[in-house]
């Protein structure tokens, strides 16, 4: 396995489910993806059934057929494994297959991503098909990568995943005291004499609702563990693969900001990243951008693919607006911008029947071309051609790095107070978006990364402090560093028992403050941020208001209102060679650009451009082929950037760029940078 | 059976419960029956632990004295089975009988219509009391009608259920290839491969909830097989009573537009329709109107029974408003306008515990008759009697007709995608509403309506066609009709798999457009229908914008805003003889009402009244006592209606009536037409 | 058991978890105890695994401990049982301890308040680990008071408990008959042949939700049973303890207007009441102090214990605010003011994990005491030292009683209709606040409450109304009190029976009027009520409008609008020496004044402070300590109050009081009122 996908060009194509059509329509359908410059097609993503009719038979001429056809035409495959969605026999002959949810209810056969992972039918009849194919498609030129199950999400409450996780926590805890220590189980009287006594959380035992637990250590752990026993299922057919084919590209996709899966614990086992984007029609491009990033960090800023994304409508939000004109190519470049080496759709042809039948296709049902999407999706086709293989592997460098871990996400919203109104995504990406609106390139990070080469390490809600996090972020202050502890830093640790030293725990030393309360008001009632000394201006604040106490720190703002008006909400201490900032409220947006702006200017980083206007976005790529400046317009309208020095080509118009760059509507410009401008 | 009902006047009176009661209240109850001029009460309707107090055991010796006394003052009774509710000794005897719910939990004793309908022990049980009580009072003229248990209505999803859906599903598609092609099972793998892996689609396998589903064939299945299995029920008891009295008039009350039942599959095993209206405080006259206008359909046209309304305010409402004096008999009149041939009340005598002990009652719990709703329901009484039988039998002829159809319903909310805002009965009614403000007559059709007659078929989410549906619409259309296709016309065939061709599939060629994209905004967000030529204004319209590709049609409107301003929104193909229009947007009233007099304008239909003031309602019948005008004043003020050439004289004032008409505040004129005028 | 508690001091203190944490705590604990004036720590609530870590084994050494180092500081303990939340090895071990819920569904381990009442397990093993307790500690002086479990509440539908219910009606009823009737079972033929038929009322059976049944009387029931079936478990303890320690003071944990559990019959069976108080942010001042005089009418206005509140935040509201600095002491003293004897947290130290880790305490995690919340603990601490016993026992008369009645509350919100908005406890707390707002001392009375002495007796929704309950009140107006029947009067008996002859049932002959209708709007349509005569003015009404018929009775307002206009909404008459008024709307809070203050002048009764400002609260106790006039200012501002006729100490500043009180900014004063002034 490589760094870069096996592709001379960005691979450019989608779902496609020729299972679902007579032949004659597969000819018609490869036709049509020669005219759109369609080169890549993950077939088999649904087949299980037609694969293995029962199970003692497994048929594979169809997809044989399929392989051929594409071989014919110079396409290849992102080949599935077919086991997101199980046989109907299966779910017959092994009922306990099925999962149970929530509620606690064992489910029958129908839909998909509805089989148990530790259910032993499962575990044996997915790696077994996984493998077969890989036995049968070994060596074949046409299969560019191997595409595990589908979307993988979703949780079971089942006895074999009650059992599966009494095992998880004994090679957790080893003893039943120190998973008591854990848990604090000693509340409520919930301690455990044996570890039989064990119970999945849901809405039978300790859960009162998603967000509601009675014992947070207990949630904290199953969600661990089901996203663990979930790659786990991921892993068993992987193997499989390789066990055929050494050097498979193998991966599955992945879902962006999908909560129950931490996701940087997959990231060891794929191959490459790849994931599914379907922004609705009230995400930012921000909020997007965000994903791509978060992505893209997964595996340390190696390109990923964009997997999945609609042409034109999705089916499944609550109103599926079209894409505008030109949106579909505007958030493919935007993929490539932040890092991807792929662009893909769901998906070729609607379905006629079933829950996505009015899902976008690049064709309707029919095969008419004479559409506003297949010929946007052939033009984007046509430029992907063009621009050949010369941002393929380049990286995308970032100076500024904002915290994103999910069991912080996890253990922040398990939690009873101090508000229901607290939200892990919105207060991180809030704070993505105040860098990402000027210019900055930004990466997301984690208690596992490497935090040198960074000039800004930006965090809220660091809620959750794993062993050895503190000491990380202190040497990475000391060493020159800006970091800023957002809204309840360093509350508890990786169980979710909070530091006894009340927050922000192992980091109050590195901060020099201490939180003695925090204020919980509803959303709407808003205090003041009240700049102090070099910042200035006065910025609304909400939601919660901690009660700094300063140990040894400069306050920078101070609340502007309520009993607390006068007290401190945002300090600074410096340390080493570095900073460490300390913020106590959820600031709104203009605040937060004036914050993140400060933060960058003290580390000495600088933003892509340096007075981008609103509505546009930047970012760089850098590899053997050059230096990538990406500049895309979201705004309907036209948008002029002044990019000081810039001397280049737009690759797509193919017009040549200088300092002053406009941008049409929905336009893009892929610059690449002459060398010495 | 007759096409009348077996009465001399139209029938009054309503569900009267003696067993609720001790003896003496019976006499005081049929004395005041007397003073409110009551003739016809349904009696008997829950009473089955009372009939049959354990499975060998029927005594009937307190209905026997029911119907005794009710025939010794001449009234009559509509007789019940009683098997809407069963014993509680038939749940704890056999507890398969209670219904499994959409979450899958089998119930247990309580409450009302919770029998499984395929249950063995229901099947059998309900027919024998049936069979017991047409035994045992045949021949007795005091009998009326029978009426068949009560409300048909909700679901199960048991194992009796799912075996019998299985057959029926084998019955529908004879082989499973036939079944997966129909469901499009190939999706996500949901290929059936032997007829025991078919699973009751409820939230432990496809629904997500009541209008999510994974797999659209199979819940519109299990909803037709559901009403079939509901029918099913009702006619092994309806066969019970034929044996018995081959002559029976059989019938039972339905709900006016109630989802989950289609009653045009009903209404052929119906000697007549019998409904309850229960118009909530919100509702408008016109929605109450399409709801007569389609029971009235329901059979062709002939004359049905009100079986149960409040005289005064509803209990299982939010707010339960009283009707305001005069609305009551203003309602009533309505009904008989629309069509009906017995006006009756639920209930007589409010019981005194229980969940219906706020329901409103023509008397209170004690017999006071010096309360306003005795007073308003006793004056009805007496108009009633004096108009004698003139208007029994009446025809309500129309030359309009709304297509109105349970599948499309169904399909059209079971989808995902492309708005969760569309709901067909409120589109639905939108059409209707604007024909009935305008005084033109209505009828509702469907698939299997001969549509012989009528000038215009006007039709919105006419989204799923049936076999044939195309072919008779366009032979109306070639034969001088005006029909107008709205939003989402021709979608998918009756198994909800869409149209390869895209919409409006097999009517393309009528309409001579074709829909590229339909776009979804959030509803609120409008844009605007511009007209074209001979039609003027500017109308809002929301929720979905279709694009129009026209191939061979005039454009009569486009769209104001949006990418797509200025393409076709409304457009009109002539054919043959007639026209065929297509609109593709969900369009304000005020546009709707232009529509559709230029739809009746281009048909030469012509309203009952030209220019009816707001909230004045008109309809005529027609029959062997003459033809009737019936102004109906929904307003708290006076109006005055112009109805050109008017001569008559109005039946409940004895006013002689001309042109002008004057309509007193929740006035009703019942105008007896003089012919020649 | 006394009258008084045994203590020389009003005690301080509060829940206090050592099990939670190393011996090391616990000292530091203590001495922090000392400085804050903390003498009484509730211990062992939560500690049943501990205490017994398998069925065979008890372990008392770490208790023991707990009590020798409270008993060596001269501190006392209110000692748990400890059986709210049962071991894992009693769920492992007997799966029926846990309880079926609403929806049906047997729960498994975790969380608290979860063991079945009725199931053997827990009725064997609660009472005997509450007797091994007792007999440990018989006669240990540290040992003040006895706290059974914690909190009881919540509900169970097991088999145990459908069982129970059986019996429990067989002994209410005796013959099924009764039992029929009772329930109006006729209706939808519900009746019961059997016991065995009967079922317990959940989502399987008669509920579509907690506020809606099929069987009002069957629900009713069902929550008298569960109420009792609570309280049999509380007794089984306490009888268990009782055989130990004959004069041991038992209690429990009440939870104020908790709709499940009737306290009036809790009341009966516990020597002192003790309750937790936990307002909302929003709970307006008179909902607290309605909350207080509940708790102390429950047993007759014995003086009882403010068992629990937070010193700071609470973590299970939506948004947890602070309370304001001053706030704690305010209602602190608020509950003392209305009779309490004790003032308790919950709790001492925050728990470091689970559900609780963000409730307010004493203390923090940390131990620090220099935190806001520590300084006003001990400041209240060393207040509550110096006040000394002079309150002690000190009872708080009042000539106004406003009805609360647990029965009435659940059969108001069982019943379906008239509207969906009627809840009992904002229109009672609407009422009591009209009294609290012009300083008149207010008891809450119930059926069973003797009426002797007030002047006043006010009611809202005095629905149903019990045997005897009529004459009593009609008793009380011909002795010369001033009663007031309010919206839904004597609408049904203790059964939900409705009284055949209307509302208000039994008690028209007093009030002079019947209701003929009731009209329902949604919430905010108002109408108004017109006074007429003596008293003055026009006065917002909403909701709910009777139509009342005078039969002999004064009009004293009219509604003003619709179409009952003119019409009576407020009567009185006159009776014996006292006078009966009706009032048939939900009226406003300012009509509710001039109400209120109407019946007080027409009693003769006089509020403790004329003209008291907004937002100051007054209460006086008396006792042989003498007599106390509390004054607290809710607000943030100062107030000024004129007391005629004060001359006094304030006990808590030192201060001499004349009649012209300044009150600081959530300031209280407690002035012994000199004799003779």
């Amino acid at each position: 396995m490589t760094d870069h996908l096996p592709f001379s060009k960005i691979p450019y194509g989608g779902d496609w489910n020729p299972e679902q059509w007579e032949r004659p329509v597969w000819d018609e359908d490869v036709n049509l993806f020669e005219q759109a410059g369609i080169d890549l097609l993950s077939v088999n993503i649904f087949a299980w059934t037609a694969l293995q009719p029962a199970e003692d038979t497994y048929e594979f001429a169809r997809l044989d057929e399929v392989l051929a056809l594409l071989e014919s035409r110079g396409m290849r495959a992102c080949l599935g494994t077919s086991t997101a969605a199980i046989p109907a026999w299966m779910a017959t002959q092994y009922p306990d297959v099925m999962r149970v949810d929530e509620q606690g209810r064992q489910h029958r056969f129908g839909g998909r991503h509805n089989a148990c992972p530790n259910s032993p039918a499962y575990r044996r009849l997915a790696p077994a098909l996984a493998g077969q194919l890989a036995r049968r498609y070994a060596g074949r030129d046409v299969v560019a990568l191997w595409h595990v199950s589908n979307e993988f999400g979703g949780a079971c409450y089942c006895p074999h995943c009650e059992r599966a996780f009494r095992v998880w926590l004994r090679e957790r805890y080893g003893t039943l005291a120190a998973l008591n220590h854990a848990w604090n189980a000693a509340f409520w009287s919930q301690t455990i004499t044996a570890w039989e006594e064990i119970v999945a959380p849901n809405e039978l035992s300790v859960q009162g609702g998603e967000r509601t637990t009675a014992v947070q250590g207990l949630t904290l752990d199953y969600q661990r563990f089901m996203s663990d026993a979930l790659l786990g299922a991921y892993r068993l057919e992987a193997d499989a693969i390789r066990a055929e084919i050494p050097n498979a590209v193998i991966t599955t996709n992945l879902m962006g900001t999908y909560r129950p899966l931490d996701y940087r614990a997959w990231a060891l086992h794929l191959d490459v990243i790849a994931w599914d984007s379907y922004p609705s029609p009230q995400d930012t491009p921000a909020a997007v951008a965000m994903r791509h990033t978060l992505m893209r960090s997964l595996k340390g800023g190696q390109p990923f693919m964009l997997m999945e994304q609609t042409p034109s409508q999705q089916n499944w939000q609550a109103y599926n607006a079209l894409k505008r004109p030109g949106v579909m190519r505007l958030q493919s470049w935007q993929a490539v911008a932040h890092g991807a080496d792929a662009v893909m759709f769901f998906q070729m042809r609607r379905s006629v029947g079933a829950c996505e039948k009015f899902h976008g296709a690049v064709m309707e049902h029919h095969g008419r071309t004479d559409t506003r999407v297949f010929r946007e999706v052939a033009q984007l086709g046509a430029e992907l051609k063009a621009l050949e293989d010369v941002t393929l592997g380049a990286r995308t460098p970032a100076r500024v790095a904002v915290w994103f871990d999910w069991p912080a996400w996890w253990a922040v919203e398990n939690s009873s107070g101090p508000t229901a109104a607290l939200h892990y995504l919105k207060e991180v990406t809030a704070l993505y978006a105040a860098f990402h609106a000027q210019g900055y390139a930004v990466d997301l990070v984690g208690p596992d990364s490497d935090l040198d080469g960074y000039g800004v390490v930006a965090s809220t809600l660091l809620y959750l402090l794993p062993a050895g996090a503190a000491q990380k972020i202190t040497a990475f202050v000391e060493g020159g560093g800006v970091f800023l502890g957002g809204l309840m830093t360093g509350v508890a640790d990786e169980s979710d028992r909070v530091f006894p030293g009340g927050p922000p725990g192992p980091l109050r030393d590195l901060l020099g403050v201490w939180v003695e309360e925090v204020d919980a008001l509803p959303p709407g009632e808003m205090n003041e941020l009240v700049m102090q000394g070099d910042l200035s201006g006065t910025f609304g604040c909400t939601l919660l208001f901690e009660q700094l106490r300063v140990e040894d720190a400069e306050v920078l703002a101070t609340y502007g209102q309520d009993f607390y008006a006068g007290t401190p909400v945002l300090t600074r201490r410096r340390a080493g060679k570095g900073q460490a900032w300390k913020l106590g409220s959820s600031v709104d947006a203009a605040g937060l650009r004036v914050l993140t702006r400060a933060l960058c200017d003290e580390a000495g980083v600088s933003p892509l451009v340096p007075d981008l206007p609103d509505g546009v976005e930047v970012t760089r790529r850098e590899g053997e082929g050059g230096s990538f400046l990406f500049l895309l317009n979201h705004t309907p309208e036209e948008r002029q950037v002044v990019v000081p020095g810039l001397r280049g080509r737009d690759l797509l118009s193919g017009e040549a760029m200088g300092e002053s760059v406009a941008l049409p509507p929905r336009g893009v410009r892929l610059v690449r940078e002459e060398v010495g401008a």
